[in-house]
């Protein structure tokens, strides 16, 4: 698999054009989910100008043995909320983020939902609302690469 | 007041000083100071190689009236957690950061609380544990500044 070194400049714009894109949705809660999604999160929160940040963690291993389906911990206290957008930074397969927007739907029915990432895979199992760029690369997250 | 525009590059810098000062810390979990800690937490998890990031919120006015104390939203669950490290972006009056450790030393006794922030002013009411400058600038975060 091709892999591509994604740095803070190309992230700046993408965020950019997702917070442009989103202007409309009236969010009013940001969820992240950790911990990919967390300086998308807060970027998209700084654009939109909500307060509002949640943060939520799918968890896909138990030890080394995969599960079936992520699991969900710690679910955040969305009270209030009206319209929330659930922040990743990838549709890789698409389990996390159905499994979090499952959950979070399951748990308040009468919120909406929207979801972004910046990179959307064709073969995800679910498409996010809101994508940056569509891709079947291997992404080197600066802040994965840059810290380290 | 001086004002300095803080870029990523420099955060990067100073976050990479951050993670290489609380190396021997064994930290367990890094609780992100909503929303101007944020990104200094992904950058820090990913450094300190933990999974574990939570969120805290302190909330300082209410409408238009500035509240005597912040008053802490949404506390989170650390149940488990032996030694978190609370981040945020800077100690300025330092209130917030007093309200986030006292709230949290109260819930968690038995958990040791450490703090880091990027800027720690002088006149602060209280000093972070680990700070990568000392400044009394007014600070532009490059995340203020570069989405909006």
């Amino acid at each position: 698999m091709q892999r591509r070194y994604y740095d803070y400049a190309s992230f700046l714009t993408d965020a950019k054009a997702l917070a442009a894109a989103l202007k409309g949705e009236r969010i009013d809660c940001v969820v992240a989910v950790s911990r990919g999604g967390l300086t998308l999160a807060h970027f998209l929160a700084m654009a939109l100008d909500t307060r509002n940040i949640a943060l939520i963690r799918a968890v896909s291993y138990d030890g080394r043995r995969k599960l079936s389906a992520p699991k969900i911990e710690r679910p955040p206290d969305l009270s209030g909320v009206k319209r929330a957008l659930v922040a990743d930074e990838i549709a890789d397969s698409g389990e996390t983020l159905k499994a979090v927007l499952g959950a979070l739907s399951d748990r308040y029915p009468d919120t909406i939902f929207k979801s972004a990432v910046l990179f959307q895979k064709p073969t995800a199992s679910i498409r996010a609302d809101f994508f940056a760029r569509e891709s079947d690369e291997w992404i080197d997250f600066f802040w994965e690469v840059d810290p380290t």
